[in-house]
This record gives C-alpha cells, sequence and structure tokens, in this order.
C-alpha cells in the first residue's frame, strides 16, 4: 500500500479497505507493511509526542474497527510507531520512540514486536529515532506459529531471524519499507530465500509502495520457502492485495509466556490467538508478476516519485524550461506520464545564444506529448538587467539562466497550486555544472539521480516502449541525438568544460557511489589527469548540491539523504596521491 | 584550536604550534580537542577510505615530528579519526571508522581510546559512522594515572567516568568537539564539576573552537575539581593555550596490561609511559577567563561562524542586500565585524514601493560602518517582466523579491571570490515569511537562528557596545524601532500576515524548540486559533526552510541540522485538538 508520511487517519482508511478486500477473500492472517500507519521514514515526527499518541490511539482504534466491522477473528500485523514505557530518548527528555508491528485480533492488540536491528546508513537514521527491540514475538493463528519481524532484521545476520528458527516457527511475516534502487530487486529475492531456509520455515515479505520525498517504494512482496524457490510474488511500484494459501508446520511448542532467551540474545515471547482450524475449500493459485526490466523499472520508479511527490503535496500542475536538449525533453515526458499532459506547463525561453533547433524541437516535443507549451524570450529582460550591471564570462551566463528561473517561478506562482521542475541530471549535479536559482530552480528535480548517458537511454527505452504500445514516440529523435549544450554562450557545447559523458559517468561510479581514491582509480585505467579534474569538480560542487531540490532516489548512493558531506571541507582527493606544485 | 574539516595537513600544523608553544612552558602533558585532527564532524568523509588513511598517518606523522622537534618527552593525546581493524561499517564492506584519541610520547602512539558512548540525536550522527569502543584507557604520566575520554562519555551516566572512578585514575582528560549553543557553557561547567565528583579525581576538558558550516565551537575549556570548583577557564570562541600545575595523586593501581572488566562494562587497558619525576620549580597560576554576557556570547558566535565559512571556504567579500530593515542592517555589522567594512558590499534595491527611509537608512549604515555601498534600482527590470508575464498578487510580490536576488548573485559572481549573505532571521523562516530565490538567496545566512526579538535586542547590544568602546554605534536608530515591512506592496506591514514579533517568538519556542502539542500550548495561555495558525504556517514551509542557505546554530534547536523534517508530510499539529469542518 502507498501511505504517506504524517497522514495517520487517511493511511488508516486505506488500510482498512485492503482488509477489507483481504477479508472477502477469506483471509485468517493478513500483513501491512512496516510503519504502514504513519508512513516512513517519520524523521523528527517521531519526536513529537502528540504524533507518537496519535499512531498508538489510530493502532488500537484499528482493531476496534476491524472488530466492529464484523472483521474481529481477522489477525492483522500492522507497522506502527510507539514508545518505550519507561526508557528515555538519547539527548531528550521524553519517552524513546520504537518503531512496531502490532499484532490486532478481536479488536485488541494482543502482542507487538519492536524492530530489533535499525539500520543508520546510507538513507536510514533509525537510531536517532528508535529504542531497538529484545524480544521475538511469536503468535499462534490456527496453529501455527507466526514469528514477526521488521524489514532490518532480515538485513543481518542472526537476530530475529535465528530466533525464529530456534522457535521452531511455522511462518516468518516480515514487514518492510524497502526503499527502491536499480536491482535491489534481485537482492531481495536471494535474501528472502536464505533467510526462510536459515528460519526452516516459508517468509512472507512485505513492502511499501509509493514516493515520499526522495525515496520510492517499490511494493515487490513475496512469499520465498525454504527450497529456495519463491512462491508468490507481487508487481512492482503498484498497490496489491496477495493471496497465498500456505500448508504450514503445526506448531509443537510449548506456550510458556514467560520469556525464554536463545542464542541469538532475543527472548521469545508467545500468544495464543486460535487453534488449528479447517482447511479451506479451494486453494488459491499464488500469482507471479513479471518483473519489469531494467529501463522499465526505472522509468516507473521516477513516475511514480514525481507523481506522489506532487499528489501527496496537494500540487496540481508543474512548469519547466523546455530548452529542445535531452534532459528536459525527458523531465516533461516524464511529467506527462505522471501527471497527464495537461497538467504540465513547458516554456521555451529562447536567448541570444540559443539555437534555432532548440526552440524547434521544444515546440516539437509538446506537439508529440500534448504538454502545454508558450514561449517567453528572455532577451529584452537580459537587457534590462544588463542596463544597470556591467558583466561578462560566467556572471553573464548565470544572468541568462536565472532570468529563465524567475519566470518559471512566476508562472508558477500566479497559476498555483504548481511547482516548477528542475532538469538537472545527476552527471551534471556532481560536477557542479548548473546555475543555482537558475537551471536549478524548482520544487522537485525527476531526473536528480540519473547520470546523463542513463538519460539517453531511458529516452530510447521510452521511444521504444511507445513503438510497442502503438503510439508515436514523445520524444524527438533530434534531441536524443544533439551534441548536449547549456547555449550560454556563442557555440557552447559540455565537452568544452567536461570529458565526453561516457567517461564522466564511468569515473563518477568509481568515485561517488564507489568511495574509490585516486590511485585506485588510475589503477582502473583512467587518466590521472583527467580523474584529478572531475574529482575537484565533484569536491567543489557540494553547496550547489544542498541547494538542489528533492529528486526520486534510484542509485545505491543518490545525492541528498544518502551521501552527507560538509560544505566547509578541506579534504581533497586529489592532491593526496600527487601533491600540488 | 580551531580545525578545518578535511584539511588534515594544516590541522596538524596548527596543532604542532600549540605543542611547541606548550613545551616552552614546561608541560609534561598536552590535550588537544576531540578530532582535532580531521575537524569534526567530517559527516561521510569517515565513509572515505582514503580519508581515514591520511587521518592515521597524520596521527603517526605527528608523534615521530614531535620527537624530531626535541619533545618526544611530552605526552600529547590527540583526537583522530581511526578504523577497526576488523569489524565492518554497517551496510558497507569497509573497516567500521572510530572517533579515537591517540597518546602520542617518544614518536610513537603509545595507547589510543575510542569513544565509548556515540551521540545520535540534535546535530550527531555518530552512529551512521563510527563503531562504539569498550576499552577505557588508562596512561601512566610521571606517576600519575590518566583516564581519557571523548566528549559524549562526559554527558551520560556510567561509562568512562564510573571506569576512571573504579580505576583510581589521578586525573580524568576529556578531549570535545562540542558546538556552541546560548547558555551551554553553564551546563557544561556543571556537569564537569559533577563528573569530576563521580570520577573521584580532577577533569581536565578541553574543547574545539571555530565555525564549521552551521556549527561553532565555542571552546570554553576547563579543569574541574572533586570539590565542585572549577580552578581554571579558558576564553570563549578564541584559540588559547591553557596552562596549569596540578597537584594529583600518584598512581597505586598495578599495572597489569590484561584488561580487566569493571562494572561500567569497559574493560581497562594500562600503558606506562614515566614514573614520578621532580615538581616543578614554581607553579603556575591558572586563568580564568571572565565569561561573556549572553548578548556579547550569541553576538561573537554570530561573527566567528561568518568569519570562519568565508576564511575556510577561500570567500573574501560578500554582498548583501540593505533594506534599512533590522534583519539586513544587522547582518551588514556582523559581516563588517567578521571580515572588515572593505570586504563588505551593502546594495540598496529600491523598487516602487520602497520607503524614503528604506533608502536613507541604508545609506546611513553604510556611512556608520563604512561598507561598501551602491544602489540599483529594480523598477525598470521589474516592468521589462511584466511586460511579458501578466502578475498580480503574491506572484508580482515575489518577483520584486526575486529580481533583488538576481542583481546579488551577478554582482558577486562579477567580483568575486564573494558570496550573497541572506538576511533571514529565524521567526520569518519558522513560517515561511520569505521569497525562495528572493531573500532567500545567498551562500551563507548570519542570522538564520536568531529570532526577530533577539535581532533587535542584539542590535541595541551592539550599539551598547561601540559606545562603551567610545566608538560610533553602527546601527541606525530607526532601522531598530520602525516597524517591520518587507515592502512588496503599498503600505505592508509584517503584522497584516503575522502576530506582533513577541507573541510569535513566544509560540515558536514552544512548538520548534519543545516540541509541545497544540493542547499544550493553548493551556500555556495562548490563543488557540493564533497557536493553530502559526503551527499551520511553521509546517507548510518546511520546503522553503530545506532551500535556505546555512547559518550559525545559536539555540537548542536550529532549523537545518537539529529538526529534520519530510517535506511530503500529511501531519498536521493544528486539528488534532480541533478537528476542520
Amino acid at each position: 500500500m502507498n501511505a504517506t508520511v504524517g497522514a495517520i487517519d487517511a493511511n488508516a482508511e486505506a488500510l482498512l479497505g485492503w482488509c477489507r478486500r483481504a477479508h472477502l477473500q477469506r483471509a485468517h492472517l493478513v500483513l501491512l507493511p512496516e510503519m504502514a500507519l504513519t508512513g516512513y521514514p517519520v524523521e523528527d515526527l517521531a519526536l513529537r509526542q502528540t504524533f507518537v499518541t496519535a499512531s498508538v490511539t489510530a493502532a488500537h482504534a484499528f482493531a476496534r474497527r476491524l472488530a466492529d466491522e464484523g472483521m474481529g477473528e481477522l489477525v492483522v500485523v500492522l507497522g506502527y510507531l510507539d514508545r518505550t514505557a519507561d526508557a528515555l530518548a538519547p539527548g531528550r527528555h521524553t519517552p524513546a520512540p520504537q518503531n512496531k508491528a502490532a499484532v490486532l485480533h478481536h479488536g485488541k492488540v494482543v502482542g507487538s514486536y519492536a524492530k530489533h536491528f535499525l539500520p543508520n546508513y546510507g538513507v536510514f537514521d533509525e537510531f536517532r529515532y528508535f529504542l531497538p527491540g529484545t524480544d521475538l514475538l511469536v503468535v499462534r493463528v490456527r496453529g501455527v506459529d507466526v514469528a514477526v519481524a521488521i524489514c532490518e532484521d532480515l538485513w543481518r545476520e542472526g537476530g530475529p531471524v535465528s530466533a525464529a528458527a530456534q522457535a521452531q516457527a511455522g511462518l516468518l511475516a516480515v514487514i518492510n519499507a524497502s526503499p527502491y534502487e536499480a536491482n535491489k530487486d534481485d537482492v531481495r529475492g536471494e535474501l528472502a530465500t536464505r533467510r526462510s531456509r536459515e528460519a526452516g520455515c516459508p517468509l512472507a515479505y512485505v513492502n511499501l509502495v509509493g514516493g515520499q520525498d526522495e525515496l520510492v517504494f517499490d511494493g515487490d512482496s513475496m512469499i520465498a520457502q525454504p527450497d529456495g524457490t519463491i512462491l508468490l510474488r507481487g508487481p512492482q511500484f503498484v498497490e496489491d492485495l496477495l493471496v497465498a494459501d500456505l500448508d504450514l508446520a503445526a506448531a509443537t511448542a510449548g506456550l510458556e509466556s514467560v520469556p525464554t532467551p536463545g542464542a541469538s540474545g532475543l527472548s521469545v515471547s508467545r500468544v495464543m490467538i486460535s487453534e488449528a482450524g479447517e482447511p479451506p475449500a479451494e486453494q488459491i493459485e499464488p500469482v507471479k508478476y513479471h518483473k519489469l526490466d531494467d529501463h522499465e523499472e526505472i522509468y516507473t520508479a521516477l513516475v511514480l516519485g514525481l507523481r506522489d511527490y506532487c499528489r501527496k503535496n496537494g500540487i496540481a500542475d508543474v512548469w519547466l524550461g523546455v530548452s529542445g536538449g535531452i534532459d528536459s525533453t525527458l523531465v516533461a515526458t516524464i511529467a506527462a506520464d505522471a501527471l497527464g499532459a495537461e497538467h504540465v506547463f513547458g516554456i521555451s525561453n529562447p536567448g541570444v545564444h540559443s539555437s534555432e533547433h532548440s526552440k524547434s524541437d521544444a515546440a516539437d516535443l509538446a506537439s508529440r506529448t500534448g504538454i502545454n507549451f508558450s514561449t517567453v524570450p528572455i532577451a529584452p529582460i537580459v537587457a534590462a538587467f544588463e542596463d544597470q550591471l556591467d558583466l561578462d564570462g560566467v556572471a553573464a551566463e548565470n544572468l541568462q539562466a536565472r532570468v529563465r528561473g524567475v519566470i518559471w517561478m512566476a508562472q508558477s506562482n500566479q497559476h498555483g497550486p504548481s511547482i516548477v521542475l528542475a532538469n538537472g541530471n545527476k552527471s551534471e549535479l556532481a560536477v557542479g555544472y548548473s546555475t543555482i536559482y537558475g537551471d536549478a530552480v524548482g520544487g522537485f528535480a525527476p531526473i536528480k539521480d540519473v547520470p546523463k548517458t542513463q538519460v539517453w537511454a531511458l529516452s530510447r527505452w521510452r521511444n521504444a516502449e511507445a513503438v510497442r504500445r502503438g503510439e508515436a514516440p514523445p520524444i524527438p529523435e533530434s534531441s536524443i541525438t544533439k551534441e548536449p549544450s547549456a547555449e550560454l554562450r556563442p557555440g557552447q557545447k559540455d565537452t568544452d568544460s567536461l570529458p565526453s559523458y561516457e567517461v564522466l559517468d564511468a569515473i563518477l561510479v568509481d568515485y561517488v557511489e564507489s568511495d574509490l581514491g585516486m590511485d585506485e582509480m588510475v589503477e582502473r585505467g583512467y587518466d590521472r589527469e583527467l580523474v584529478r579534474k572531475v574529482v575537484r569538480l565533484v569536491d567543489a560542487a557540494e553547496y550547489k548540491r544542498r541547494q538542489y531540490p528533492p529528486g526520486t532516489k534510484i542509485s545505491f548512493k543518490a545525492f541528498g539523504r544518502d551521501r552527507r558531506l560538509p560544505i566547509t571541507n578541506g579534504w581533497r582527493e586529489a592532491p593526496l596521491a600527487e601533491p600540488d606544485t
């Protein structure tokens, strides 16, 4: 399901709808994702006592609602935010929050489990918020012992998975808020089957769907089995109810509620819910969705990331500069796919250095996609500034970009609720090839985490997909094939200041994603002077990147939440291997 | 000492200078601050293997340099970044970094201590980077057992302080990187004496000085004694060498190097450096610096924060709009104090709604402070935009602010290396009373964390201080007394959209700093409708705040690193207590 952070009432209503559908399908046990009630990540909302209270209250109300609607027999595992009874949050005078799963039955919360392993790397900051749990929860449902775990519990060795094995669980139920990154689905499937084997029982994995600021959750829920197979696999990026009949081992363990410490370091708490019942009259055939190919997967993530950012923030329309270049063309196409072409407003802002094709390709894009299109030339406005200011070089180039930014913002402010989209790609952001308050203007940057070489690949894929569907390709071919240029001075080309994007993107993978040092990069065959130049550009661009709008994360290490560097930073990778003279 | 994050060589050189001075004063033991070699906080630099290697290499080289320069007998405790021998950083394939203190003697690292308690709240993210240490280090220096601890170790109960007591340490040496916030010095003094009593020995506390992005370190180093007194206290915001002769208890404990676990949970590692020696011929009188009063302390923090941001980033000059209002006037005064008036460039940008006093007060400010001053009217440029765009209301107001922003950036780009300063105060930022890409333009925002009522108080203090020093007050009286207005439409006043700043700031303290809920605020006597309005403004302004430039933190909870909220956020405090109808 697709939760919105903070919107507890709306999330509860949506979750209830899914429970109703599950109930109609004769479900005995329903798993809802990690923190589905509050959305994920709640960040510092976890430290607001009123918010924690609202979450706890809503979880209990949810149990009562189920019973009131005749679903009291349904056992529901619900991810929510709770607090400890006594421990204080570090550095604060309030109870420590916990990331928990509540088990609901007969109108009550009959048991709860606090996440044991807290991720605090990459995009995750869970030690900032949560106190780890120390008890595994095992609930007996229709005579089967179901162990409950949350997300990171699955990614680490030992802990709750080992405890589930020791507790002889018949099913390991894992609720997740696991953000998308390219190819993570492959890792996740392998992980789920491995942990199923370690737990000695099937593993049901349920994940959120939807965009939340820079994160997008991709669903990809599944049931993995100890024999290494995946019985059921849900769709990516789409909400769905997945139903499976499982033939699970009957519980044999005692039901003593006194916790017994295991070798995993966790105690086990057991709750009796129901004894074994009749098997279902007919087995439901488990579904296995077709997995998206790599380009489709990334493109879908970008579309959903933008759509949810707009929808969840009450934004109807988007405005963007369309220059005929591939970046703005791809962004306009993503926006049309996300919001509908009628909600997308492209503005062409020709200046004195703009080429003919920049105008004609932009107009062509508009006619292909059906987006709104207007033209506001910048020359008279630029002249009004230059009447009063004596500018040349980069200052004069930036001025043109900033006049465009002011025009987009003015139109968006005048005709809102809307935002401007920033068109920058990851390669440009990495090396600081953009104008702050110019092309960097915007409320969201859809391709912020997409390297330039991938911008071209996704554009080609989108056109091919249109052909496959029997539609006209949205992206003008010349936008794909033309040489990249900012067109801020006569004859300017990106390669005047940068290496080819093929080379640049390869170096950026090594430096930004893999954190390699200068010598390691040179050993991989790159020219030392070139590597030094790129590294220096990347190191110097941190302030610009910090000011850039948020955009959907698709890589292992997106700029923003994933990679946190100081602005004031005297470290320079480059001089270490070869000091300046 | 004032370290720059990442600048290992420059930091080492500076630290060596302080060791030379200490050596000339016959020191036996020198304490240098937490992570003084790398600066603090290094953020994701800790995850770069080349950076960790550079830190470790530099720590060993530092020991050799000391010996080579004839200071081998000096025992130096140096804060630096290291890594574990075997454990991996969570979520990564590289060794886990540690925040450590190295003890240097006779050209070698003779012992090291890894911080035990890691802060992960407020501005701190140490669980993202560091593996906690589990061994207390005790070094015997001239027959005295010196226990070493790092910053947060002092702020928590038990742990290294208890272990130092159990180990019968004669001195507890605590190295720190403890950022400034108003009145923290009072807490720190009380804490140091309390921990000294718990440890049963004097406690030497040494802290960094200087600005690092949003943080400023205030020094305030001291020696606290078990009887509750403070023997020595250093200056605030200024580098200094503090020397004291201490008569410390001679060690009686055995020197077995096999670690023995204590009740604190830490093992104790002991290193023998030197036996008891002759006492010094004469005692040095310990200094106790005059403590700054509250306004002077905050003003000094703001000056140092801006000065170091510019100096450490290679920025010579700053440009800012000067409107005659109190915010830009105070920022210009801080900038003149930080950088020298000749490096400050004020631009007056009168528009059609600007008052006469906005021009005359700005000119008066320039003549009082000696900053550079120029005037660029915006009307012709605004007209050039409006020729092509049909704007009214907020869109037309924002346009004026953005034209100003483009002018400042153009001048800064043309005449750099320089940055624009954003003049916004904390009250405005809280409620979103600013124009993104307009008055929010800038590389640094000196009063970002200063509420409006404090802006006035600091202005009055600065003028009074000038009089005290026999100088002319820099701030025009009418800038202090006039009613605040953005002057973007005829007769506009801040109180058209906001309550008085006295009331607003009081509510913001409760909501932002104290995280109170609606009902709690109403119980404190505020009008429910007013609280609801303020809370809604604050909740809606998160995106604007994220895009604001960094600025020096002076409060418990500064916007930015301290308070991290999602942009997409369905939580509304206000409706909870009284649902909308």
